[in-house]
């Protein structure tokens, strides 16, 4: 067993140096003065070179082999535990540790220069900087495809959502591709005839987060190990005992920052629920992003936009911003679930939404299958814009190709997590709310303790234990389906109101 | 030129790896929630483990060995660049990686549990965090001490005042000891006439942080490259593309706050003015932390407790709280000139705040020297109190041995520092006024453009080229004395008024 030791020991330290470079991240989205970012995007470099360095040390192969050797003596999440140790030694001594770091150090620059050049609307300028991060990311999701025999695309969707590659995702996408434009055009029709009163700012940003706390509060955020601040995308970055999430305010409206907070507060709690005993170990994190965002969005779309759930709100609004007609329960909810074709993913309505990222996953392939260039990328959205929304991003760019962070940062391939977290985050709540068929009384009181629990008994405490697919066959019985997803559109936006 | 190109890259990384340990810190004091302090001080020791272990290579000796053999080749700042390279080394190499370890998750326990322990009183609950801390210290120390062939002390400090032994700081000491008590005495005597108005509060935390960011500005503080935060003792940290310093708030009164950000903007200037093209190697460093507290106190104490500097704060100062007579100039000059002995070191005046220093500097020979052990502290604190500044500790800890956050964070040594920096100050100070006789009217106007320019000139842009001695012999001609001190003691409080 001492090979196993060590690697914990190993793999222990590494969990430090990952956490240090969260902080680091944290720091530069968050606090960072500005004048710090090229040396800052150097140290990240020099710091997960050093990451990669240690992770690869010959002596892990060696440890690797021997744990493997004597693992019949192990018990299930410590022969869990290796497998992921092996799987992220694989990963990474493929890569050479001088193209770690230059992939840090050019996103981190690219991200930068996004947040400069997106306001400007300048895409010639900031082409050249994807282009450099997406070099990178293509040479080492080319090393890591050999070492997995994948294609390369397939070893990024390895990464961010295991278990998925393109071809079982596009079936998913296929089936959402068939089910969504009726349903779109069947709720719009209904929508037409409602009445919307959009809430008259401004809205302090003080008063904001006076809710979002709140909110926070009332979901078990445990705030001795986190907090919540702002920057200019929203995230929850961090571990179990240090977890932040951010938000991002505007006076004119309130609700795009408390959803957000819903939504990273689902994260959140994700993190809070993993199993403390395995804290630092491979097997003790999370286990994807999808099923990350599967939390995030089972917490924000299940329940944080249902009707219950602005019932617990009014009060809490209605205290900070007065009684207006425009801030019940019943207008909010209409607001935040009409459904309209529009241009930002992340102001997107539930329904639209998986369309969105559908687009954003076309063009990936396209790219990592070599049929694409990014200097096509304006052209190419403008039309998928049109084919799936019908509208125009035409010399936008801003609000086109460059709205989103995840190519700047060098996050290609994380896009179809969000959509297939929506669909398990369906489909663990069809399963909780069979269990808890009165819940909703229980969110219009603020109370998600029941639910909490429920998801930190089947979901959070499983960590990496699991697969995907075991875990949903575990919790709901079956496999991933696109089905719970849609008959909760159907139900929220048709069946009634 | 091969070998000592190898350690330039080398410490460039682990400049690198020392920025993220700086952020780190910043973040655990700043801030980080309370519930990582336990995961966050193992994080950080396995991250200065890394950093010694990345530094006393075997390679790193032969490159030294290598690089010294062709050292007749560099020019004079390479050579005293791998002088501090070999000094670094020496000083790491003796110390086993699992020490500094140990050392760095004891600290910044033992500094977690300071913040919890003082305000409650509580010595007796904190003592055993401070032994271990101590015991940790004392055998760097006495590694380090083997190494250099000095004592214990003299090699820590060494460390934070190279070229400063216990002989030459006893002697400098007993100068202050003999001249400051009839300075002291004189001056509450000529004091006891005067009459104070104590400004009435509360004054909001907002509006003295918008004094602090003017105070800040005017000094030429670089923002794009630094940012001012609150914590719970205040502090500078960083490096010179990303420094950050701290002040704390009372709403009872504002010009503890205010003193402290001049003070930290002191130790800010100072690294933003470093040069350049040195960033990230030794040579480009801060000197020394005496050298740093030079800069610090010559901001604060030479210009920012001037009369010149009130009649320049007066109308930003009456334009947030208003026009009292509590604010005028005059009135906030013998506030802050005010003598009287008192129990907390961050507080105390200009003319005692030495013995303070004396004090801790004294107890620290005793405990390195074997003579005293920390279970007596709060009794030996005690008598030194009464002897040096006639008032009494017993019973009151939290304002006694407790009140420094420098023991708790395992800094012995550091203390004299303070008043090397001070009598330094005023010696620097007293060269530039011999060159500018009429700076202080630029002062009265909030103008320092000439005074930072000739900081930059010959203090800040000098690094760590030349020693304490040779710098100072520079600028002043002389080496360290402590005349020039008592001569702006007695030109400030006795001369006139």
């Amino acid at each position: 067993m001492k090979a196993y030791k060590n690697l914990k020991l190993l793999f222990k330290k590494l969990a430090h140096l990952q956490y240090t470079q969260k902080v680091m991240m944290w720091d530069e989205a968050v606090v960072m003065p500005e004048g710090a970012g090229a040396y800052r995007a150097s140290t990240v470099a020099t710091l997960d070179g050093f990451i990669q360095k240690t992770l690869i040390k010959k002596r892990t192969q060696a440890w690797l082999k021997d744990a493997k050797a004597e693992s019949s003596a192990l018990h299930p999440w410590d022969l869990a535990n290796l497998k992921w140790m092996e799987k992220k030694y694989q990963n990474a001594v493929c890569i050479p540790p001088s193209l770690t770091e230059k992939f840090t150090k050019t996103k981190i620059i690219c991200e930068q220069a996004w947040r400069k050049l997106r306001p400007q609307n300048k895409w010639s300028d900031f082409l050249p900087y994807l282009e450099a991060t997406f070099h990178c990311a293509r040479e080492v999701a080319e090393r890591q495809a050999q070492v997995l025999n994948l294609k390369p695309y397939d070893a990024l969707l390895d990464e961010y959502a295991p278990g998925f590659t393109q071809a079982s995702i596009d079936q998913i996408f296929s089936e959402l591709k068939v089910a969504l434009p009726p349903l779109i055009t069947a709720i719009r029709e209904k929508q037409k005839t409602e009445s919307l009163l959009p809430p008259q700012g401004p809205f302090s940003v003080a008063k904001q987060k006076a809710i979002g706390l709140q909110v926070m509060k009332s979901l078990a955020f445990d705030f001795n190990c986190g907090r919540l601040d702002s920057s200019h995308h929203p995230f929850c970055n961090g571990i179990p005992k240090d977890i932040r999430i951010t938000t991002r305010y505007s006076e004119n409206e309130f609700i795009t920052s408390l959803l957000g907070i819903c939504h990273e507060t689902g994260h959140a709690l994700y993190e809070q629920g993993l199993p403390a005993k395995w804290l630092s170990q491979p097997v003790g994190a999370i286990h994807s992003m999808a099923m990350h965002e599967s939390q995030s969005l089972l917490i924000e779309m299940q329940v944080c936009r249902s009707p219950a759930y602005f019932e617990f709100l009014q009060p809490l609004i209605q205290q900070e911003f007065g009684q207006g007609e425009a801030l019940t329960a019943d207008n909010l909810f209409r607001l935040i679930t009409r459904v309209t074709p529009s241009l930002i993913r992340v102001d997107a309505d539930e329904v639209t939404y998986p369309l969105h990222v559908i687009m954003r996953y076309e063009i990936e392939k396209g790219l990592f299958n070599g049929e694409l260039k990014l200097a096509e990328l304006p052209q190419v959205w403008d039309e998928l814009m049109r084919q799936y929304l019908g509208i125009s991003t035409q010399g936008n760019d801003k609000d086109g190709v460059m709205q989103d962070v995840h190519w700047p940062s060098g996050a290609f391939g994380y896009f179809p997590a969000y959509t297939l977290g929506r669909l398990i985050a369906a489909q663990f709540f069809e399963t909780f709310t069979k269990m808890e068929p009165h819940f909703s009384r229980e969110v219009q009181k603020g109370e998600f303790q029941t639910l909490v629990a429920w998801l930190r008994k089947h979901i959070h405490s499983s960590a990496s234990f699991l697969s995907t697919a075991e875990l949903l066959t575990l919790v709901t019985g079956r496999n991933l389906e696109t089905q719970p997803f849609i008959q909760h559109i159907q139900k929220r936006y048709l069946d009634k109101n």
